[in-house]
């Protein structure tokens, strides 16, 4: 977008901005029926049951923009919300969008926050049908509301989880919690000394778990290939341990976890003992992964190690024997939600 | 809630105001299959056609809480996107509710918002099933998904009006843009001598206009009675220039609106020569009346005449007509959209 001259949004409108942001929209979903452009829009599901979710990200609390590039903002912000989608063993199929900006974003600022947006959807099969633009006193807020589709008899809810079902989770832990640890890190850095550039070479999987994280649509497919129904299921945005006790409060059971079993990856690990951090902790409490945990029968163990990605790092209980992690030497802890309070207020 | 001690947001945490806000949440709708308290919730429209709208609302630019009950703004966030529902000849039946807070706010004041949430939501027969909690840097954010539910064959949008079709508007217009005006002038005279009481008496409908709007259920009802289908409808938020000019361009049509049908209450006309305002350029442009405007055809007149609170203001033209106002004298004058452009930034 170099090159053009920088576009006042106050000169471009409101009306202005939004054909900007989606005139190139092509619907591609044939359960979308009316997109953009009228009071509401239209989606048809059929037999389906319909699935919604949604999600405000605010500047300052979710997001630094000073390490944040806008594209890998609108990519995520699209990625939080259909993990949830996902995280029901559902298939996402349209998103609205709504953002607030002060008078310090241009309008190439927010094209580039839509740029990674558009790309989300693209690579998520999504269509954006929908929004509202909006003018905020200070900051950028983004809300996006997620919808998709299930067959009735295969959505997962949290509170299925049955005594001895195998506990599974995708992926590693962790990473995005490192990432942004290092990012927080250079920050501050840069902050005591402006001639310092960050140097971020050598962490690109912890950055880019930070900055761009997927959503698992792959495992919901290949859990559906292989015929495997989950017994319940949730997507790890606060960290492991409030997600668990999730499952476990819902579903009225206990757990145990073995610690030695949770996945994490190289990197993590590193990024852990150069801060001084215990790994196991940031596994278990680390956020912002978009993984997917849930249960399964045992019956199904043959089919499910049949899967790349997914690690059996536990079973279910019954409720009186309480929520636990096992250390490698056997002894029992607790497992607490020290979670990822988004409501630290500030002001 | 006087007498309770004011509790902190940040020691009742996320998940214990979530708890708070919504353990007296009651699912009424049998469309509604899972509300709060999973990944996502999920709904079931049947043969219905599902219709979605969302609006963000931000401190400082869509509200003052200076003269704002948190009651009747939690009430009028609900009501604002009810109507896009109505609009398009829907049924609203479910919400989702994501806000962002600042540390000023207590869990009372939230509380207080979802008082008028709960509120609206009960008068409406919707449910509410999600949302996000969230803490901002400052002030509060309001962002609302409203679901509705409507039979493909019955769904209205902007762009089917017909050349002679009739015009017509509910209600009267420009009165939350006085009660607006008139708020703000109290606010500017209290913050010139806090010894001054604002003095609201006689300003009732207004008032109440401006901060406790309601959304045209009654309409959609009786036109759906008399077996009325509009040909084109739209909710008149940003204004009846900006509303008409967007069925216009959507049914790609012209117009003529007569200027002496246009409904405007004497509170409204009295108001407007109180502050040196134009009645007329008030209907025209202010915005936040929540009214319906929509297009029939001519066959459907004598139906439409027994529908009380609907007013014929004009007729739709060939496109080449051009969209003009007829002054009563039988001079035209274009129609353009001053509107009401949220997009006035500020920092």
């Amino acid at each position: 977008m170099s090159g053009k001259k920088k576009k006042d949004l106050q000169e471009i409108g409101e009306f202005g901005l939004i054909r900007l942001l989606t005139e190139t929209i092509e619907l591609k979903n044939k359960t979308t029926i009316k997109g953009v452009g009228d009071d509401a829009a239209v989606v048809s599901m059929g037999d389906l049951q319909t699935v919604l979710t949604t999600d405000l990200l605010t500047e300052g609390i979710h997001f630094d923009l000073i390490y944040t590039p806008l594209k890998h903002l609108g990519y995520k912000a699209v990625i939080v919300n259909l993990s949830d989608v996902y995280a029901m063993n559902a298939i996402p199929s349209q998103i609205l969008v709504s953002i607030a900006v002060s008078s310090k974003f241009t309008t190439e600022m927010i094209e580039e926050l839509y740029e990674g947006i558009h790309k989300a959807c693209k690579f998520y099969g999504v269509d954006l049908i929908g929004g509202d633009t909006n003018s905020s006193l200070t900051g950028l807020t983004i809300s996006i509301t997620a919808v998709g589709a299930v067959p009735k008899e295969r959505i997962v809810y949290r509170s299925g989880a049955k005594d001895k079902d195998l506990i599974c989770v995708t992926g590693d832990l962790g990473a995005a919690y490192m990432g942004l640890q290092l990012l927080e890190r250079e920050k501050r850095l840069f902050n005591k000394s402006n001639s310092i550039q960050p140097d971020l070479t050598g962490y690109d999987y912890i950055l880019e778990r930070q900055l761009k994280p997927e959503a698992r649509k792959d495992i919901i497919q290949k859990l559906a290939e292989n015929e495997i129904m989950p017994t319940a299921m949730i997507d790890i945005s606060d960290g492991l341990s409030s997600e668990i006790l999730h499952i476990c409060d819902a579903s009225d059971k206990g757990c145990r976890l073995y610690i030695d079993k949770i996945p994490v990856a190289e990197e993590t690990r590193k990024m852990a003992v150069e801060l001084s951090m215990e790994p196991v902790s940031i596994s278990m409490n680390g956020g912002e992964d978009y993984e997917l945990l849930f249960t399964v029968n045992l019956a199904d163990y043959d089919k499910l190690v049949m899967i790349p990605g997914v690690h059996i790092i536990g079973h279910i209980t019954p409720k009186k024997d309480g929520c636990y992690m096992v250390l490698p030497d056997g002894s029992l802890t607790e497992i607490t939600a020290l979670g990822w309070n988004s409501l630290k207020l500030r002001d």
